[in-house]
């Protein structure tokens, strides 16, 4: 059994602890991004990059998302999330494995390098979904560290894993946009409670276990502030396991659709789960750590 | 009775009809907005107006409502609304009639000025409130005209009726700020369904009738956009009856509270509601048509 570094839901109290791990491992000669985009990344836990596609690549990504969503067959899959009240679709997981296009762009060089320069070496994927939140009656997803919940219901050992965000609509100041807490991954907060089996069927709708406390968070935003990850159709997100973030509802008509992809490092493989429960299954947490590879064209 | 000029919650389908009502009844030599500033609220249905007030007001108007958030007794009184789910206060009714410092404010010439200038007349207070939106968990206000409820629910004849929603904490882009369309107020959406009676016992925690439905919404925010009322406490902002406007929720720590006054011309004083029930409580739709006489010196 590996020492837990990060122990968390075994208190009763919760605790901000240091994080005992590197932000970034790369430096700048080691991929696309600059030695200031990279301090920029390191201090705040996250980077916002435009452009990196061309406009006929993400209407082509925009194009198979709404072949998916109106293709998706009412019998239920386990990979296709509801919304907490309704049978609205939340999230779609595994898309990288289930779809050739998306597929496809896990292998993007542009991501891909992004990914390896931030984590120091090769990298899997950890896990990927596409998140929707519909105009009208999205609702919010709560403040959370990615990592608190991979570490103890996954068995991620120590934070060596990003997410890339890729907007497939506009994210305005409006719609319920990704909200970060700027240098929060510099923290862990460890949460109260135990997780139970099979949380993963609930949580994903409405996640009640694993969640920081209301002090911490307060904490965290008095340090830190709040950074929405807002543009146009096509931005891309990149954010540490352990960025604290979150989303408010959304009323406006503007619904908004994600791509994510978490990389995680082959030299961090999961381990048995540090909360002691039975390991999430594959397309939630997948547990082939094949290194990614990159393609040359990918779309298009 | 009177003839129903805007008609809702009769027909099975909703329709947009155009405004039968002058949005701006004074004009510059009437009161202290400029030609400019009455134009902009003609236009948009509403207007922001910062610096109203001295920094001590703001403050002595804030300590009140500390201490009238904790000295509410847990009995349950009609004019306090809970969160849907929670007992957590949502709003406060009534407040100029019950609490002597908000009463001075109701009276206050800075706000009565522009009150009279914008309906062109005398005007009583139809309805007080406080809206409390507690961070992490304050939930959505959705989309709704408030004249399209006076209306129905409280027999208000015609649009000259405003609302004034004062800022007594920061009102940030993140905290689920207040979200107005702008020239919405142009148009009045009549709805679907009937209205059941006491239907205000739930509809304030809320809303499930009188609400507007999403292709007249999505028609009103592409032709005018969505407009965030953001600024410091003590900002104000000044919106028209029928401007339609709601707000997100609230996950960041930053609670979010309100005063609001709606002040209606007495020469549009209530009749029968149109829609056939019972007229709503005193404490949410006064039928007291005593014009509000501006007092000499209000806070401090």
């Amino acid at each position: 059994m590996m020492i837990d570094l990060y122990p968390s839901r075994i208190q009763h109290e919760s605790e901000i602890k240091e994080r005992r791990d590197a932000v970034v491992y790369g430096g700048a000669e080691d991929g696309p991004l600059s030695g200031e985009q990279l301090e920029f990344y390191r201090r705040n836990g996250f980077l916002h990059l435009q452009a990196l596609f061309e406009a006929e690549e993400i209407e082509e990504l925009r194009r198979e998302l709404r072949r998916l969503w109106s293709c998706e067959p009412p019998r239920r899959r386990e990979e296709v999330i509801r919304e907490p009240a309704s049978d609205v679709i939340r999230s779609v997981f595994a898309v990288h494995r289930d779809n050739s296009l998306y597929q496809r762009l896990v292998n993007d060089p542009r991501l891909l390098a992004v990914a390896e320069q931030i984590t120091g070496s090769a990298v899997y994927v950890h896990q990927s979904r596409i998140n929707y939140k519909r105009g009208f009656s999205g609702k919010e997803f709560y403040w959370h560290s990615d990592f608190e919940t991979w570490h103890v219901e996954d068995g991620m050992p120590r934070m060596r894993a990003l997410s890339m965000s890729l907007a497939l609509s506009d994210n305005t100041r409006d719609n319920g946009p990704l909200m970060l807490i700027p240098g929060s991954h510099h923290h862990y907060v460890a949460c109260v409670g135990a997780t139970p089996e099979e949380h993963y069927k609930s949580s994903l709708r409405k996640q009640q276990y694993g969640l920081p406390d209301e002090d911490s968070l307060e904490w965290l935003v008095r340090n830190g502030g709040i950074s929405a990850a807002v543009g146009p159709s096509g931005s891309l997100t990149v954010f540490d396991c352990n960025t604290m973030h979150g989303s408010n509802s959304n009323i406006t008509p503007l619904s908004r659709s994600n791509l994510f992809f978490v990389y995680n490092s082959v030299e961090n493989k999961l381990c048995e789960p540090f909360g002691g429960t039975a390991p999430r299954p594959e397309w939630i947490a997948h547990r082939e750590y094949t290194p990614v590879c990159r393609s040359e064209q990918v779309l298009g």
